[in-house]
């Protein structure tokens, strides 16, 4: 072990993958765009190969009390899905790394092998390879996807211009209230094992966090009525986090409208009981596994009707300004949230 | 949770990974050889793409207390190119997915980088990205590796005829009784910590547990050679478990001679020490990363020189009879070994 000792958590998880990015070096013609994406895209000859991997530990991204076998299978495919998704890309292929521990029966890992192959189906992913090995702690799961797209449609976090349109499919914010809705009613569960718990209620918000889904039918939307995006990312940490991602691949200043950001009823309502800031909730929250991408100002006419696209903002000239625009009109600077495992 | 509980250590590993397979569907066409091969292999026009991962625990696959970060680093690119190799293809890129708890300093995390890079460097590979994630518990390393190989070149587990050669590469065993003289070191250094690790004399044992080489020196020579190979697989579990897939894959039976099976003088000595019988250590013992491949007998003249490749027996056609004729000519079942972690 050296002898000085620096924390990680003072360089944050955009600090440590930009360390490891200055260190990388490329050998391979075909490696043609590595670490910063949320895919790799290696050259295949007529089309581009996109490749990304997630991990999800027990403990870290899931909780088993109330996360569902099934469900956490589907979500480990869904959430590989979601960066193909996020490059214009159709996901194809995965591999597995799944380590558990001898609690596990043989039923656990069917069930949880259930919603894999639940989501390979719904995603058209075949599951082709991977490793099985015990764990001496809790459940780890490590997903590889394999996608493809066309040379001239790969679409990078890298590519917006100034005064691009910002676009949001779906809504923010529910996946994180969700959360906060599972923390509290097993909350009470342990203080009352008696109390059934009350989700009915919640339970688009519950769905959000403990299922949720990859937006290819946008991207295969997309792709077919030929859209051109300049520039996508997808929402996995929060609205603002991706944001300052988009600009600073490009280059350019974020300035988006609080009144734009698309936030569904119930988690406005739910966010508002839990006294948390619903537009919080939507930066911040994270697991939304929306996309977040830019067009032309000239190809608004071509989505202006969708009804689950949003207008958030646009893109400009100075990337030190990463701002909002609040409700009252106050200018609000775009932070990043720190890693929050550390 | 069910109200039925199997243990998974009944079924095994290779019963669990049966049991995946069994009821996985594929549904790209570009998905040409799914789960049961060293990697999977993905049609990609004029070459096959290979995909493997292997995820790498601590506590289970590797004791941060004699294992340092750098070769940790290392092997575990190493035992991902092995599989790249186990199908004559060449490795290019891998994505890393890492899982570090907060007793990990950044100074911990680069060195292992260090072993990761210095793996990549050697192997021609590129990190082209990788999610970065902490955990509750232990490190966690897993690899993907993406390689490529000629659609006429890449060799399966599957294409042994009867009464081909069996080869394998370098020698058997060491890095198990490595890692017997590792576990001992530790003991005695827990029972008095004055003592200084005696590791100097067995160095070479204890470098292939610590630094295992995955054999890409013969794949480059065998692919310049225009050598066809019939099947091949690394052997990473132990030879016995190997020579096992690989005659299940290829519907035959398995014939070899114990005292063909190479093994290292200073592996036979320290074996002998630790009580070990040397051919089980090389049958059972695992994490060799040496390859097991087969040719037809007409192309023994073209290797039978080759220093470093040994012939250890034939293949047949009972696929029930799979033996060993031990040195004193009896004949002995191979059998597989369980897995190991459950």
């Amino acid at each position: 072990m050296a002898a000085e000792r620096t924390e990680i958590a003072g360089l944050g998880e955009f600090g440590l993958i930009d360390r490891i990015k200055s260190s990388t070096t490329i050998q391979n013609l075909t490696s043609l765009k590595g670490i910063g994406d949320d895919a790799a895209v290696i050259d295949i000859g007529t089309e581009n190969l996109l490749v990304s991997t997630d991990m999800l530990l027990e403990g870290i991204h899931f909780d088993l009390s109330y996360m569902p076998l099934q469900h956490l299978g589907y979500k480990a495919v869904a959430v590989n899905v979601s960066d193909i998704a996020a490059m214009n890309g159709k996901p194809e292929q995965i591999v597995i790394g799944l380590a558990i521990s001898n609690r596990f029966s043989l039923e656990a890992v069917d069930m949880l092998y259930e919603g894999i192959q639940a989501a390979c189906k719904n995603y058209k992913v075949d599951l082709v390879g991977g490793d099985t090995t015990s764990s001496a702690s809790g459940l780890v799961i490590s997903v590889t996807v394999i996608g493809r797209a066309a040379k001239d449609k790969t679409v990078l976090r890298s590519g917006a211009k100034a005064n691009d349109i910002i676009c949001v499919t779906g809504d923010l914010g529910a996946a994180y209230i969700g959360l906060q809705v599972l923390e509290r009613e097993k909350e009470v569960f342990q203080t009352n094992p008696e109390m059934q718990p009350d989700l009915e209620k919640y339970e688009y918000l519950v769905g959000r966090q403990l299922k949720p889904e990859a937006r290819m039918d946008v991207i295969h939307e997309l792709i077919e009525k030929n859209i051109p995006l300049t520039s996508m990312i997808d929402i996995s940490d929060g609205l603002a986090s991706e944001l300052l991602h988009l600009g600073k691949s490009s280059g350019l200043g974020i300035k988006i409208f609080e009144d734009k950001i698309p936030i569904d009823s119930l988690t406005y309502d739910t966010s508002v009981e839990f006294k948390i800031d619903p537009t919080t909730a939507a930066l911040n929250g994270g697991e939304d596994y929306e996309l977040l991408f830019t067009i032309k100002p000239s190809d608004f006419e071509l989505l202006k009707n969708h009804p689950d696209i949003h207008f958030i903002g646009h893109t400009h000239n100075n990337p030190n300004q990463n701002v909002m625009i609040s409700k009252i009109g106050t200018v609000v600077p775009i932070q990043a949230q720190g890693w929050k495992h550390f």
